[in-house]
């Protein structure tokens, strides 16, 4: 960005910058010596913001994918009335899609905590490209584990609302409306959390980009 | 990547860059003066190769996409006995999951083949970051697209398969054999598609990394 503003010449100084491995990119950034530069805080300060922005949305993920995880997980309805031999009753491990839905979710909130110190350290080094890399990496693995129990419960939760003639299913809300209603919250929530996560990968996209 | 393996310094040198806003980063690589550059094509070829691969998959995931919407909107069964009032049949639009996975993957085809040129663009000018940003913004997107697709259908195709007693939703694939069958390969291609879209965003982010 520096160098495509300027408008004469621009000339970059690097004295040695094979010397530090590690924080290279913070390095490279320190020792460049910009002859008429136009705004030379604008980049860091904009890949700060997203860095920061970053960390918030992941605070509100880790809040929609742990709500998900525990409203699937508590559900539970028993019927008030049962035969000799029969209780009615409705857990979420009735259903393997269910369960699927509660691991998956689980996995997705502990990834999400263990991934905020690597958040940390993009807002203290903006221009360091491994964590980024790291973080929109295994983002989108879990984005696509989200989207899929989210998706595949939601499919299950609308059978359920509706059932499906043609297959001989038959809706099962009318006698389990409480744990419909909680199945149906948490898939919405898990969705939220599968948006955020969408959020997250394109912002981490554009801090990547070569300013 | 020039600039940081410099052993002693390394100077460029940018004469009034901002005349041609279109190609900017491929002329501003094309005007950079590199003293004693240790491999100056390094970046670029790496570059060009991780654009060319990226080409290579979206064919790829053009064949699973369209293959999967092609399998599951062919997917019809007739059943060889019929009673008075009613004939056996199977077919995709009986199940509104199935239908969302056809439009979904249809969707998703039709975005692969119109994202090719953008892809060329990207082989030809391997630097320039905006349609490597959208590229990679779409394709987050769509590979949600795809994996709620898959994902929604492979429980429906699941229930198909084992039923589920808790619910009093029994198995049909017993008498739709041939229906199963090829609704579960349409979702495996779909979940290939999904995982090739993974490996297309992770590409993009690395391809995105300031060198």
């Amino acid at each position: 960005m520096a160098s495509e503003r300027g408008n004469d010449s621009t000339v970059i100084n690097m004295p040695e910058p094979k010397a530090n491995g590690k924080g290279k990119a913070a390095m490279a950034s320190s020792t460049t010596k910009v002859t008429q530069p136009p705004n030379p805080k604008a980049a860091g300060g904009y890949k700060k913001g997203i860095a920061i922005f970053d960390f918030i949305l992941r605070l509100c993920a880790i809040g929609a994918a742990l709500g998900a995880t525990a409203t699937m997980g508590t559900t539970d309805q028993t019927l008030p009335f049962f035969t000799q031999f029969f209780q009615f009753q409705a857990e979420y491990d009735d259903f393997p899609v269910f369960m699927f839905f509660v691991v998956a979710n689980a996995i997705v909130s502990a990834y999400l905590v263990l991934s905020l110190p690597f958040s940390i350290v993009c807002i203290i080094r903006p221009h360091a490209a491994g964590p980024r890399l790291l973080l929109v990496t295994l983002d989108t693995v879990m984005m696509a584990l989200t989207m899929a129990a989210a998706a595949a419960a939601a499919s299950i939760v609308y059978l359920a609302h509706s059932g499906n003639p043609n297959a001989n299913w038959f809706p099962i809300c009318q006698q389990f409306g409480d744990f419909c209603q909680s199945t149906s919250g948490a898939v919405v929530a898990s969705f939220i959390s599968a948006a955020l996560f969408i959020i997250l990968i394109v912002l981490s996209a554009f801090a990547l980009k070569r300013n």
